[in-house]
């Protein structure tokens, strides 16, 4: 099979240095006992490659040592290390980010994107793309763990979506995952508050408001089931939305992806008494919030990190399905050559981007 | 039986007019036909019914109407309505604030003290010494769903602790509840706090540090069960204690029952990751705080309003069991006749004052 | 308006022996303050009703008193008692059976289903059709708790199905609600059964298979959504299948909507190590199962009794959503003239009857 | 430091055949990266080790291959693998049975003791004592997710109790985990049995009542912190003085850890509505029990198979508190040149043994 033809070298994105991304010859790595070597055919800009490229985040190589980034791919199986058959050599795949170290109290409680060894690749954590060689590149190797199978309905662009998608599904799990009839809100119509929105409807939401600032986004959120939408930048009161929809009682569920000195306030708001905030934002520095609300009515307020407890697999079962189709991500499509742009792309929202993929075996 | 012989009128704590308590003669009350009437034997003063006092809550009947304030009491169940048979006349008892409507999606879900009707005393709620006459006063009628029976070895004085301390069983209940052989913080060594340590302690906690900043109330604490104490005040860092306790880890469970301008930023730098923080204080007002920290390390945010989900009941029994001993907080005893010297002890903290307990039938 | 014109008398199917129903004409019943009147538009003959009128269930009032059965139904509501404001007079609504006493310590919890003041009256309890009177009537009283409003969209017909679907949403609540991605299987195609089958779809179950001994009920099955169904009296083998479609790990959730002297067994060999079963079906007497199977495994066993927890509301949503269609189980309507027809052709499954639908209001 | 001294040969015993155990002189094993080398001080003998012994479990080496049994042991760290650095050398430690593959879905959840991939080494699974080299031996070498660092104020024979203690603490971790204040009723008094009762009294079940047939061990049951306890060998009623108990309402917890034909049923007749039970015996046969009692009541039926979710840990620190003392258990203590004596008294409840331990390193 044409795919056994595994070269010696690939060409792969390459963090020189801080702020510096560049195409390189590598090495086609080889992968371990439990582990995969992927050809990828798509990897997508994420938020968090800009911080690895310019910040540097726990855990990650060196600054100058070799490094490839990306961290949403998709690919075919092209090499199995030895203990592998949980998929086959032609398996068309999505990969997870977190590969958790198995043997640190959370991971044992199957809390493994909380690994106590984050970024401890001797003790077995490894996370593609953040502490160990990701996706902008022809191959990669991952460990079994994180990798999931997709069927034949699902093209390699649609499933660089599941990584992201996966998140929102974990988000809803924290949220005790039994959303069906319930009102949700989303704060903040960036990539996660749109997964969201469609896991929402998915999974049977009764109404979905999404809120924000810019018209074209939400305009896509409605496009993926918003029922409503709301822009506070043209005043538009989230709150009173809220109410009238709910009879006056709040939304069950309320998720903050937006992350802004101001979003959690916003959700203490619109949250029922004895509902849910979901926490999926990194926020960028301390946020001030009228937490006593919460308290006075018994409002609890969860977060996630990552894609955790196989949430991928709720959202790429849902995606074949039918019942989520997140097509209108993806804005833009680019060849590895043209990674510099792709990112340029992505972090200047050039076009209205959303997701920008590249795709590593078309030059 | 003497307790039958129920008086046309009694002596009661009226809130006269906003920050004025008067103690008047009022008709003795008679049970509707789920309700019971008790003599009460012993009422607690709390930093609530200062709230009640001076600011007035929702809920709460208008200044200057007819309303007796408490609501932590205890004492004898004298008459009982048509269909109670719950408890009999001559049983010793103690009371839960909160009786839900029954009807509102959240008590129909177990959530009554998240009661959409919140004090709406037509539709089913009350809630003694918050929107119906308390327990400052010879005689109070109570809902069959807030009297707990208590056995004889617990007095009145004592039973008076266990809606504080149902609070703080319930606190562990949102945390999951099953902490035994977890590492407990408690930041805010007031009545609440102080109940939460020795209800871990009962609980099978492996360790329990109180944070604090009052050496009193530290030593206190200690008495209580904690394993360690710390005091910001001196300069004494509880994050270096509970990362040395925990092989930097960090703890399973931190309560906030502190309710400060820090105290969750103190309580994020505390908890583990995919560990818990329970806020259990009412704050002021906004708080400023990196919750970015509890996104990153996948950390949930629980709170709690008032003695939910029957934790009163777990509370009595870990006392009737010898596991859980409060006495501590009993600092002050007073008559009716004194309620202007007990809350001025209670509110200065003179003499270091915790709980300062009423006995209406002493004059 | 025309609804406010109520009539003093009224007809409705008395239980006037053991195993005797009789069209009457009673006395139009007056809601309490907490009740509401409502004009039975359909009424769903269930097989609880069978049991009613043939045995005699604890809390029933004696055969030989009058006693209207029925508990699936809808209407408008057309008088309301002094403190209901949750509906409106002439709302579309359907209902619940069971309404808790509100005081037990199973309905403080929430498990309003499993009252432990079960047929109770004078204490609160109530479940129309079972220990008070329902349906098959032209009107009806109600606590407002166990009424439901309907939209426009969706016909009485289709709502008295809610609480049947209810059933099926409990049961997924029980087992941890959130089975999307998950293979479920469901043994036992009665209505409920059936049910199963729709709701699993509806919350993005990733296959659903339907095991069963009648090829007609089956049909209906694949019609509601069921990816495969396993017809046992045939021959087919439904581990074999499971075993095949999950890659020989067994069914996430297994539901025994059967109840037979076999079912359990067989969803014993469906499901997965660490999955769940749910125990829908009233076993008719003990049941031999080989449950060393489920301890090996790690396998828990959930049942349910009732429309628990408000999943009434969560099928509702999904109905209005047009993601429930459950239209294929009404197979009979009749008038209330013809109660004794409509009881034969569901007890008999006449010209293969599902559910049969009476409506009072059309004589 | 002595223990460094490690010898090349050591005394194991060697399942020789079916049914035949001998002492013979094997290798000392070395520890792969991720494991360590124990010097075993006590290993106890258990129910498990005589199916291994007499019947062969699934996973287990073929019977004629070098195999040494024994899963309840501790000892002292003599060497680690390369990546260890969560205990020391000379740490005194406990083991747990059950190293999950770390990539099935199951271990990826946290539900390792149910690992679909259980006795496939190769991928990651062992259970020593079970599919791999055990403790009756002077050396053994595990896999550090199953060791477990206990304080010098446990004794290794006490230690040797966790495994069994921490079963039970996973069986209340399956009943939902906090059972302070609860009613519970165990039924079988073997070891799990008492390690039950005495659990739920750690953890502050309210009353708890232990039923059997053997006054013996009903005895050791009463001086662990049993309640009551219930000869039914006697004709003693456990359902009526359960009913008594909590006022005819049924026990909150029923543990069934006697797996005998009937003992299902006791428990059915035991819980209250909305109860729980869990299954911790292994049943021999298939069970028949009415279980529509269940269903009619919402009783949740649970699971537990080995000592999931880092319950060894609640054990032990309940232990070392001085909550759970097991002494009792430790009825006989042999060298391990008498392990043929030690397997007679245990397998034959000779002077009435409940836990035999034999040390390795005395001969």
């Amino acid at each position: 099979m044409i795919f056994l033809e595994i070269p010696k070298t690939m060409l792969a994105v390459n963090l020189e240095a801080k702020g510096v991304l560049k195409l390189v010859e590598k090495p086609v790595p080889s992968p371990g006992p439990e582990e995969v070597l992927i050809r990828v055919e798509a990897c997508g800009v994420c938020g968090g490659d800009l911080k690895v490229r310019d910040l540097g985040l726990p855990g990650q190589p060196p600054f100058g040592e070799s490094f490839t980034v990306g961290h949403e791919y998709a690919g075919v199986v092209v090499q199995r290390g030895a203990t592998v058959d949980e998929v086959e050599i032609g398996d068309r795949v999505v990969v997870e980010v977190h590969k958790g170290c198995g043997r640190c109290i959370n991971c044992l409680k199957g809390e493994y994107t909380a690994c106590l060894n984050f970024g401890n690749r001797e003790k077995g954590h490894c996370a593609n793309g953040f502490t160990a060689d990701g996706g902008f590149a022809e191959y990669a190797v991952n460990h079994v763990n994180t990798v999931v199978k997709i069927p034949e309905e699902i093209s390699f662009d649609q499933a660089i979506l599941l990584t992201t998608a996966g998140t929102a599904f974990y988000a809803f799990d924290q949220a005790g995952g039994y959303i069906a009839g319930d009102t949700v809100v989303v704060v903040g119509p960036g990539p996660i508050g749109l997964c969201l929105v469609a896991a929402a409807k998915a999974l049977g939401a009764e109404k979905v408001v999404l809120v924000g600032t810019r018209e074209c986004r939400l305009e896509v959120g409605k496009a993926l089931g918003a029922d409503y939408t709301v822009n506070i930048q043209k005043g538009e009161d989230p709150v009173k939305l809220v109410q009238e929809l709910t009879g006056g009682i709040g939304a069950a569920v309320v998720c903050d992806a937006a992350g802004s000195a101001t979003s959690l306030d916003t959700c203490l708001d619109l949250v029922r008494p004895a509902g849910k905030i979901v926490m999926v934002a990194m926020y960028k520095r301390p946020v001030t919030a009228d937490l006593g609300k919460a308290v006075k009515h018994n409002v609890q307020l969860h977060t996630i990190r990552g894609e955790g407890r196989l949430n991928v697999h709720r959202a790429l079962s849902l995606m074949r399905q039918g019942k989520l189709n997140l097509d209108l991500l993806l804005t833009h499509r680019l060849d590895l050559t043209e990674i510099e742009k792709a990112f340029h792309t992505f972090e200047n929202r050039v076009e209205d981007a959303i997701k920008v993929v590249v795709h590593p075996q078309r030059r």
